[in-house]
């Protein structure tokens, strides 16, 4: 299980003076990428070293309870294999030990071709070990 | 079927070049303002009409193609009643013809207390009856 | 002089209502990518036709009133150069009628060198033309 | 001098890999409120304390160098006093040592009605001590 955290900033939250929804999945991103990165891996070290990028093919999350300006919002992530070609991230998001919501990503394996263009593939076996999911 | 339209910018792209995911879920919260707002609502004027919001309760993406920079996002929205409580705006998003992804926003209808606090209601029939869903 | 819109939506706006100010440079910046695109130039054509990037140097506002969620931003923009490497966008962004402030911002000349690095120059005769700032 | 940090996500990156500048006006503002936060206020303390908010007046920033995803943005913090009515903060922000830019934030004091309409006051003598620029 990863951890990471982000404090929920004043030009977070909308009107209502709560987090406005869009963020969250900006930090479930981010929460990806700081997972990725304490294993040695970022994005541009996936490109370089595998030729390859993990591509959205899908986003969900269930809100259960609001967060607001100057909480730090905690984030658990784990991730799990589907299938030959996808992986998926799964979060669990938090403030003040309160359960705000729980959500996921589904991820492709691509591979980059010359003209910028990407093809699906099947999961690299050395990136699903690097993600202690073989 | 409501349909709304946004201009992809610089700005709402990432490194590869193409939306990065969760402005998506910006667009779709537009899109179902843009949808009340066609039918004289808006959320201050739910505020004061209905003394009401509509919490986020979940929000989900299937992305079938990515977006670039200068692209025009065409949005669809229908709206449905889940229950008692709850509704839901289901959203299809298209570029050009080609379908850039489908998603949904579940939404709980609660009134405002005098505290700020918000409590979960049945949905108001004349709410439904101005989103075309009774 | 070009004019172009934006509508300010629920998610570009803060707990106390109004505009959360960072989001006037996200239009700016827009507002810029529209005056390029009306005479037919993109960042991609430029990279592409001129091998070049055009740099953020400096870039400001003065704020005069809050613009709301609902309202809409109507920006003009003028370009005038600075000197042999850099030129300057102004804009004028108001609501209504009602001036809600003005700005600017600097930008350089550079071209893109093998490694992706880039290196600044004197700005481009064709690109300054095509700007009307010759 | 106070001193936080960010870091620079993915989703914060254009297309051309650096940070969409617009971004950094995110964390001057971020920046500004840790600084108060840091000093044992917030915006919503600032309300009920002194029944006050700070609107901005005007923003600048120079950028004198790229900033990229993963790298740590460090800004700087320090503010002064400009006449009767309003205070500026100035920031310089660098990552690894590097200075990427400096900016500013020009600031008002100004008091809600009770209609939700502000007013502009001379600053507030116990918030100014609190800023340390009586």
């Amino acid at each position: 299980m990863f951890k990471t955290s982000f404090t929920i900033e004043w030009g977070d939250c909308d009107e209502a003076g709560i987090v406005f929804y869009p963020n969250y999945f900006y930090w479930l991103d981010c929460a990806f990428h700081h997972f990725l990165r304490e294993r040695g891996l970022s994005q541009r070290e996936l490109r370089k070293r595998f030729g390859a990028v993990t591509p959205i093919v899908a986003a969900h999350a269930d809100f259960k309870a609001p967060a607001r300006y100057d909480d730090i919002l905690d984030v658990e992530v784990s991730v799990q294999k589907l299938g030959e070609t996808r992986f998926q991230a799964d979060y669990k998001f938090s403030s003040g030990g309160k359960l705000v919501g729980t959500g996921y990503e589904t991820r492709a394996w691509a591979t980059v071709n010359a003209d910028g263009t990407i093809k699906g593939k099947p999961l690299d076996a050395e990136f699903l070990s690097i993600l202690g999911i073989t």
